[in-house]
């Protein structure tokens, strides 16, 4: 089967904004066998969102929309399908009880232009949004084409397709089988990850290895098609194997989780705690750990000291030791990690201390140097000095909370 | 004038890869008036990207393609516009020679398919590319229509689009002049907001409106056009006062800076600092406010409590109101703000406790309630629930994390 994707939306039409949805569905839609061979965004104009999918439909069997499903005037998609497909549109009362009771438990009352959502294109499924207010559409029509109305939040549109949209569309596709190997690897480069492991998988077509990159995070996806699941697993295993034989340690996840969730799951192994001391990065590595669902059980918490008043008043830092080697140095490194596991009584903590620029730094240590110290079980208290490429804040910030992480999960698996 | 934009290049339909050269296309079109009205991505594929370029045709005043310029039998872009436009290619000998030079330079052969970047349309002027191989081309249609052919590597586009596309354009193009005013708003719905201000945005079509959401942040443009920069001006200074007088204090940004930089923009003001205390946040909102350039001004930093004992050890909440009230509570809001606020020797504190899921809560606090403590000066120390939709961890974190900035900022404009 072969597919189109419209995103609906002017917004999408600026040069700040872009229609990211579609990886999502591709990715999803090509683990069905299906290929999307087009993409087009259109703005919320009735008449160009009209041609389009008359477009579409004159050259693929599955049309997908996203966006366009809200409840103001600029939203067209409905009407638009509706008249391209040649399919009234049916007011349905249970959707609006449905979304009366949604605002209801919100403590809101609904807006009269909401009971625009209640239009359902006629013979069309409704996929429930628990989401949002837009439910989502699934038509097939005479010509065995289908298509297929998704709302244009992400955090709205996902759902709805692992639990909606894919079930429904299975039943018209043949059986077939695919493997996935998801290899996640921190501390190096993407083009020396790629020169390591390059003349290996490009001896095989099935599976297709990618990889990418996002702030010293690189992932490697290996994805392999058979007719029967046994057969495609043993497609992957065979290159997986031979990459991993190259990395060793350096893959740090198998599955697809995140470092933050690796490192978690190896303190909870241990039974052991962990708590943060961030200057740089203000919380970001908190909010990482944090960010992992039941994380409580070895992330304590711990301390933001963003002043160098902070770092003294609250992490004991030794004033002398900031005068002498400014507070961006190994010394305030480790004793704010020493202090923070003594303070939160944790059995490790992780210190971030560094240059993130725009201003800042000096001629030795300039934006982008980081040092991050470590205090763990029997005495433990290091420090490291990393020197990121400046010029990005948030991008030091990102980096440097990668490499806490990295350097988190090295010595937990050295103890 | 309007635009369309066609990317090329299969790699543009996998899950990993994006076309955003059509960004920054974007950017430079608007600048002169001109509206990109739609958007395609079309694969290595010659009968698709055939139909895709007539399709446009009937549609559009401009035509852009971008990629499929390279020299392999993939690269279908010449090829296929001048079967849907109806213009042969021609051989430009000149094109080989330059590009042999070229090769020559960088000491290497020439190979024979680098040959086929030499094909050019009849009637086509040559854009140079002095970042690679393949030669851009802009052609005006009988019908008045103009198609350009760009290379697909930004760094060959770029260029090529400001020093050889824009100067051959803006001859086509009346002078004009844009002008633009962002307002951002929190604290209310997306739909809550555009029935306060659609019948008033709607009587308007110069300027244009148009808002974005994203976990209740709400962004309102307008963009106007005109012969001359102070009647842009002027029509959009007259919308824009309407929709200040309609929103008032609601619209806490009128230059695009996001909330955490505009509340340390108005401790900066008052002369005053800032503490956080998160338990459900984890650093979140720490993070935001580190993000902000310059943000130790007013940031000092603060606790992360994410476990009880935390709460007890680090900011000395009373574990009676723990076991009474547990941690999701008015009264640990206000205790954790309060202490932060002393603890840090800070103005003003922050604290945030609730239930992010998916697990926790309870059947009068489920997931998604969360309190916000604040402590200021002058003895203020309150404590406000809020309800988010649940189900998911990271837009509860982040629309509480949004909620405290929205908080902090009010009692600030108060106090």
């Amino acid at each position: 089967m072969n597919a189109a994707i419209i995103a609906v939306g002017s917004e999408l039409l600026t040069p700040t904004r872009m229609d990211t949805n579609s990886l999502f569905l591709t990715e999803k839609l090509n683990a069905l066998g299906v290929e999307v061979v087009q993409k087009h965004i259109v703005g919320d104009h009735r008449e160009r969102l009209e041609s389009a999918i008359r477009y579409c439909l004159d050259h693929v069997e599955l049309l997908i929309l996203t966006g366009g499903l809200g409840p103001t005037e600029d939203d067209l998609t409905r009407e638009s399908v509706s008249n391209a497909a040649g399919r009234a549109l049916g007011y349905d009362r249970a959707i609006v009880e449905a979304l009366e009771a949604r605002f209801h438990s919100l403590g809101r009352k609904m807006q009269e232009i909401n009971k625009r959502q209640a239009y359902v294109l006629e013979g069309a499924e409704i996929l429930a949004n628990p989401k949002g207010t837009a439910p989502g559409q699934f038509l097939r029509l005479a010509s065995r084409q289908i298509i297929v109305l998704l709302p244009g939040p992400p955090g709205e549109m996902k759902p709805m397709v692992e639990a909606e949209f894919l079930p429904r569309l299975q039943k018209f596709l043949p059986p077939i089988a695919l493997s996935t190997v998801t290899f996640r690897v921190t501390g190096m480069g993407e083009s020396e990850l790629d020169s390591l492991i390059a003349p290996t998988y490009k001896l095989y077509e099935n599976p297709v290895t990618t990889i990418l990159a996002k702030a010293s995070d690189l992932t490697i996806h290996l994805r392999a098609q058979a007719p029967t699941q046994a057969e495609a697993d043993a497609l992957t295993a065979e290159l997986a194997g031979k990459i991993e034989a190259i990395l060793g340690q350096r893959i740090y996840s198998k599955h697809g989780e995140p470092l933050e969730q690796i490192v978690l799951s190896l303190l909870e192994e241990r039974g052991q705690t962990i708590a943060v001391a961030e200057s740089l990065t203000g919380g970001l590595l908190g909010s990482r750990f944090s960010a992992v669902p039941g994380a409580s059980k070895s992330f304590v918490g711990g301390f933001i000291t963003y002043t160098n008043a902070q770092k003294q008043t609250l992490l004991h830092v030794d004033p002398r030791a900031i005068a002498e080697f400014t507070e961006v140095s190994e010394s305030v490194a480790r004793q704010m990690a020493c202090s923070a596991q003594q303070l939160a009584k944790s059995h490790w903590a992780v210190s971030l201390t560094g240059y993130a620029g725009p201003d800042g730094g000096s001629a030795e240590n300039p934006v982008g140097t980081v040092y991050i110290g470590i205090a763990g079980p029997r005495g433990l208290n290091k420090a490291v000095r990393y020197r990121f490429p400046g010029g990005d804040r948030d991008r030091v910030r990102a980096f440097a909370s990668q490499a806490a992480l990295g350097l988190l999960r090295t010595e937990l698996l050295a103890k």
